[in-house]
């Protein structure tokens, strides 16, 4: 039991309350998008209804407050993350773009024959821009498999050498709902001098997140999948390794003085935030943040964890029904894949919908992983704050209705 | 005279109804950025109270509105610049990420020897990209001045030639104010064989833009510039380029097909697009559009050379004030940057901002201009379609109450 009442903040968000073809909405795609509650739209109007101006430009009073709310953002994200500093804090569009970021850096430090190390179950975002570095630099790019549904993490050991220069995991896996134990790598990583990137997209919405503790080089997240707006992300760097990569997008406000052949660049963080920022973005973010630590991290934890102990023993109930990934429920966070057999995800997931149930179908942006498990596509159903023990049963019925209407058409 | 009632639509900015000093506030801070109307935000809110999904990778309700409202912004944007297709327009984080990535091709193209042509008018944002693309690839680059406070064409004429790969202009002068003959440029550059792009950040918020009539190869904008939202920006280019034009950021949602080593891009616009983008700024994006054609284009040109030919006498008529640019009001938009004798800009614009008076001070992100110029920075006053005849009034008024106060105190 959880000392948060979560029942009643799905008040907080009007867009669960609708019905979706004659059935209530049960939206269980959070590790998509999550949705935004009242407090984070009133931060945004309030800021584009008061404070609206461009920042760190202007002497003028809008522009001195807008730029006083957006750098406070960046002080409540280095605050969430534990970071040393908010220098370490930088903008982005999201995780994508920060992990891209990270990637450039690599191509300026990578030579032939390095290698950068990935496991099998990572999103697309961190698999494609690593393939572009090696191919770009000649170093040699290196998988980690599974352990019972779980990184290998003795199989990582064994592949890390001399010639490793990043090792770039999933904090927590979006199909596997896996957690890494990041800290313990961090160490095995630190001990072959690489540097560790983790990709923070499914974990930072769920758990306390603390960046010293947990000694990562870099770590990179997303706004929107944390109740934030779209269009902005983080990357987080540890200062001295921001100090020395270069900025990956060049114009206004990086900069420190421009000749027409030649450019400097501002201290950290401004030098990687060229141009006009999401400040907007970034504001939302913050109140994001702010509503979440309201409810505190432990308690969120706590909350899908209840769920996860309440949903998965009835999935696994369902004859027919196979998760993907462990079945020790302690191991996973709050999202579970699955398959019907015989069923095309992609018709329970219309299925399901067809009962008000939101859920994911197809390759996840994880094609490796799902080729490693021979399996085409899965259902996914994600879990968040303001979902319940009352969705997690709409989703079992949904589920057996659907079996029993294919079964029936079949 | 116009038609449009642009007294009237001060109504929907809810922020220009504010005190900053004990003054009215007066906003003319719009080439930094612009404020939003109340239906801009209203159909953010929209979108977050009721279709909030992440787009293209789900089958459920939600989703589908998402995509649906997302590609339709697509669409209105390609019907705003008159796109051949919505495939030519891709969604960036605004201007600065769009000439970045244009830059990033060049990058593949340019070869020692080759070279790239820019004004000294350009913005920062088109500046350094290039400057970066020529260092990596041993390419020139090489600068057209002024005559008149206008870009000088016929200098333009003589740089170009076989050697002459990518010419980089902007449409609207963000200090000068002046307007490029784009339509002349083009063909000019094409007689040469070299592509050109054309950062139309100050340009698309103040005329009807016609990207196939202009026969620009590459065209960049953004959102916050013209009533949207911040973080949303577009990069049109044309549709033989973009198929050419490798994609910049790698993820999800842009790729056909990904394997351990490689992986390949989905069609046009998507393999640009990796990540969630930006989804709520693009349908804001559109909103804004909407509302800027429901006004009329001509409209507001002509609203802005009302304003514009009602200034410009009244400023010029103030001893010790000279007007950076041309001192033909014809041939300028809606922007003035200004000087007072003996007096810093930043304490120019710090005493407007005591008299409500929201004004910009500084380099305007373009310092090799104001090194050209011979100016360490200028006051800029920017109008948009919200202000008034009054509104130039009050301006006038603190200008001499500034000059006042100093000379008082100097």
């Amino acid at each position: 039991m959880t000392s948060v009442d979560f029942a009643s903040i799905r008040q907080d968000f009007p867009v669960l309350h609708q019905v979706v073809n004659d059935e209530p909405l049960v939206y269980l795609d959070n590790a998509a998008t999550t949705q935004k509650p009242k407090q984070v739209l009133e931060v945004l109007a309030d800021y584009y209804q008061k404070d609206n101006a461009n920042v760190h430009r202007g002497v003028h009073t809008l522009s001195e407050r807008a730029t006083a709310r957006y750098e406070a953002a960046r002080q409540t994200v280095a605050d969430f993350i534990h970071a040393k500093t908010a220098r370490e804090v930088i903008f982005t569009r999201g995780t994508t773009t920060s992990l891209n970021w990270v990637a450039q850096f690599a191509q300026d430090l990578l030579q032939p024959g390095d290698e950068v190390v990935l496991s099998i179950m990572e999103h697309h975002s961190n698999i494609i821009p690593w393939q572009e570095a090696c191919r770009k630099t000649g170093a040699q790019l290196r998988y980690v498999y599974l352990k019972d549904g779980q990184l290998d993490v003795a199989g990582l050991k064994e592949l890390l050498n001399h010639k490793t220069k990043f090792v770039s995991l999933a904090h927590v896996s979006n199909v596997l709902g896996s957690v890494a134990p990041v800290k313990e790598i961090a160490e095995l990583v630190h001990q072959v001098g690489a540097y560790l990137v983790v990709d923070g997209a499914q974990s930072t919405p769920h758990m306390a997140i603390n960046v010293q503790d947990l000694d990562v080089d870099f770590f990179a997240f997303s706004g929107h999948k944390m109740l934030g707006p779209t269009g902005i992300g983080v990357l987080y760097g540890k200062e001295e390794l921001l100090q020395k990569m270069n900025p990956v997008e060049f114009g206004g406000e990086m900069i420190e003085f421009v000749s027409k052949q030649t450019a400097s660049w501002k201290d950290l963080p401004w030098k990687f935030e060229a141009g006009t920022p999401n400040i907007a973005g970034a504001i939302g973010l913050a109140a994001a943040i702010d509503y979440l630590t309201d409810l505190g991290m432990d308690a969120i934890e706590a909350h899908m964890v209840e769920l996860m102990n309440y949903i998965f023993p009835k999935l696994q109930a369902i004859p027919s029904l196979s998760i993907v990934g462990s079945h020790d429920v302690a191991k996973r966070t709050g999202l579970i894949a699955f398959n019907l057999d015989g069923l095309h995800p992609h018709d329970v997931a219309t299925a399901l919908d067809y009962e008000g149930v939101a859920v994911r179908a197809g390759h996840h942006c994880a094609q490796p992983l799902l080729a490693h498990l021979q399996l085409p596509s899965t259902v996914r159903a994600s879990f968040y704050i303001y979902n319940s023990k009352a969705d997690c049963d709409k989703l079992v019925e949904a589920i057996l209705k659907t079996k029993e209407y294919f079964h029936g058409t079949l």
